[in-house]
């Protein structure tokens, strides 16, 4: 079966199907492990590491604070937390069921950025205590990568762990998100010679991911974005929606458009999708020539693809086996390695959207079908890495 | 210079001194790493690792939690919490201060047990707000290894975790301590020709490993044991004492021992030091003849080995450069790993009694200067994890 629009990477995936088997022999055990970063051989090494020697590096560090920055792995070490209650499209599935793809996360961060991680999981669901357990045992890590907790208690757990943590703190869901968003947009903008400023863009969803992308957006210059929850366009009229999304609708859709999608892509440049409700064909036919179409949801995108690309110039989804995925595995293992060897107490707009324009870069040839770098391309992390710490 | 009393792996150690160039040298970075247990090399290994892959075993862990115990980390993952209130001998120096002594408990458990460890350090001391904050993340790891946590406090936290907890959770200082100097006991006894049950003991210390040490003698038959604090003998008459003091005067002392060494040790078998007061000579001249000295402080033994040595017939310090070194290493790894793979829920005193006599039966035939094995001997964790298991 040839489906041209498909990569030779994907490819192969599909043709080494993985089977639940191959899946669950893979988790057995847990995908991590603590390791030592010397040896422990004999009783000098023992000495040393531990009883009588490490006395002077605690006495050290209690004289001056500093030194555990130097002397520990906690300053560099990312704590991924979760409360379970937003797992992938799995929902609130709870603390232990979120484990895997902790784990996963804390792979990925050694994988791509070299970076120490554990994953903390919490028994708990109110924000109050999420925020105050995190800062408890927040002397244990340096920086703290929010996972999988859901809207819109993720937007005040993150805001307050911001205020009260000296250490980069990221909701990976929303930025992490935006990020890369940002990044295939630049490129998607190249190839359809649009600028970035004057794209008329629509988010569907107004969850975690929705509105970091509406602020990424609005924060790089894109002044016409229009943000839709289940109920249609976030404007101000409308009397049923508080907290971010009246914040939201304050700042974005400045041409006060009611409706749903229909409505609100009439004429559009670009479409996000990070909501899993489907879009008809007839709305993105009625978008502007050579439009920009990123369905993100998984597995079931809010428009195919392929029926997108009739269409749209650019499409991007979230799935490995379409090209343009839009994967966040591009972005946060170089943030935070960026932010942690800028020694940054804060991951800021301005860092992001340099990392943004960082993955961007890496594809200088953009193409329909190549707006964003693999995941695998060499350097990916350390570009990004490199972005954030000029930018901090 | 030559000091017979010294083994070999001591003089080695002496002839090549640590310097503290080396200790911190060492401690760069921090002592541990997180590493993957599976190649992450390609769009196959991340569809495994993490999304889409990773998703139908947080579903299967959803539908049937104890799955979270064979395919995630956390059930074998042992938490080493600690407030910083009691490090080393250098007291309250708090959270970060500990860390290095908390990383290099993380590198034995890997080191000794294979366990995978990661260590927590809490911005607070209070007992009611450490209990809640470890219940609270508790779904991250199966095993809680508390540290260097100052008494009395220590003695409720563990408690109350105990009970709240369905894993194991014991305060090494109190319980590894008690287990070793239990191990060494036996085996002192056989050098000497005494009957355990009918020793009479004396307890320097009623600190956390003082209290400890006490509850494992009375609980291994030994009913002459007399605890002593910094003021004296705990005995029913004390009004100076409460909580777990109090409870330890009606447990022990049966012949109502006021005073303090001077009146404690006047023929008794066995002194045990775990304060970092010194006990004079006379008093240890004034026990009864075969008698058995464990000066555990560190690094000033409650009395000089070599003094000690001239009045009894074993002696043990907890230093390394001196014969007999009660090293709580040798017993904690084994332990947890013992009652992990029981999957037992409790560590129970007939686990800990086993594990000291595992210990013991690794010297076969102990002599005055060998009555517990070497750290690195082969096996040692081994042979603690079979008997805790056993026993479990």
């Amino acid at each position: 079966m040839t489906q041209p629009t498909r990569t030779a990477d994907a490819a192969l995936d599909q043709a080494q199907a993985i089977t639940e088997d191959e899946i669950f022999t893979a988790h057995l055990g847990g995908k991590l492990s603590v390791e030592l970063t010397n040896p422990l051989d004999d009783r000098r090494d023992l000495s040393i590491a531990y009883t009588p020697g490490v006395a002077q590096v605690s006495r050290a560090i209690a004289e001056q604070p500093e030194l555990a920055n130097s002397h520990t792995w906690a300053s560099r070490l990312v704590a991924v937390v979760s409360d379970g209650t937003a797992v992938l499209g799995l929902g609130d599935i709870g603390a232990s069921a979120s484990l895997p793809v902790m784990e996963g996360k804390s792979a990925l961060f050694k994988r791509f950025a070299g970076l120490n991680s554990i994953p903390i999981v919490l028994d708990t669901t109110d924000p109050d205590e999420i925020v105050e357990t995190i800062l408890r045992i927040s002397p244990s890590f340096g920086a703290v990568n929010l996972e999988d907790i859901s809207a819109p208690r993720c937007f005040e757990i993150e805001r307050r762990l911001i205020e009260a943590l000296d250490m980069p703190v990221m909701h990976d869901d929303q930025h992490g998100t935006a990020v890369v968003v940002l990044a295939a947009l630049l490129n998607a903008a190249k190839v359809t010679g649009k600028q970035l400023e004057s794209l008329r863009a629509v988010i569907s969803g107004a969850g975690a991911a929705g509105i970091a992308v509406a602020d990424m957006l609005l924060a790089s210059g894109i002044s016409d974005v229009i943000v839709l929850d289940s109920k249609g366009a976030l404007h101000t009229g409308r009397e049923d929606i508080e907290g971010v999304k009246r914040q939201m609708a304050e700042q974005s859709n400045p041409r006060g458009i009611a409706g749903g999608t229909d409505a609100a892509l009439a004429g559009a440049d670009v479409f996000i999708g990070v909501s899993s409700s489907q879009v008809p064909e007839a709305h993105i036919a009625a978008m502007s020539e050579g439009s920009i179409v990123f369905a993100l949801s998984n597995p079931d995108p809010e428009i195919h693809p392929e029926i997108a690309r009739k269409h749209a110039a650019v499409v991007a989804t979230g799935r490995s086996d379409f090209p343009n995925q839009i994967n966040n595995v591009l972005a946060f293992p170089g943030i935070f390695r960026g932010a942690l060897d800028a020694g940054a107490k804060r991951i800021t707009i301005e860092m992001k959207i340099a990392a943004a324009e960082a993955i961007a870069a890496l594809v200088p040839e953009p193409t329909a079908d190549l707006i964003v770098p693999n995941p695998f391309t060499p350097g990916v992390a350390d570009a990004v890495a490199r972005a954030v710490l000029e930018q901090a």
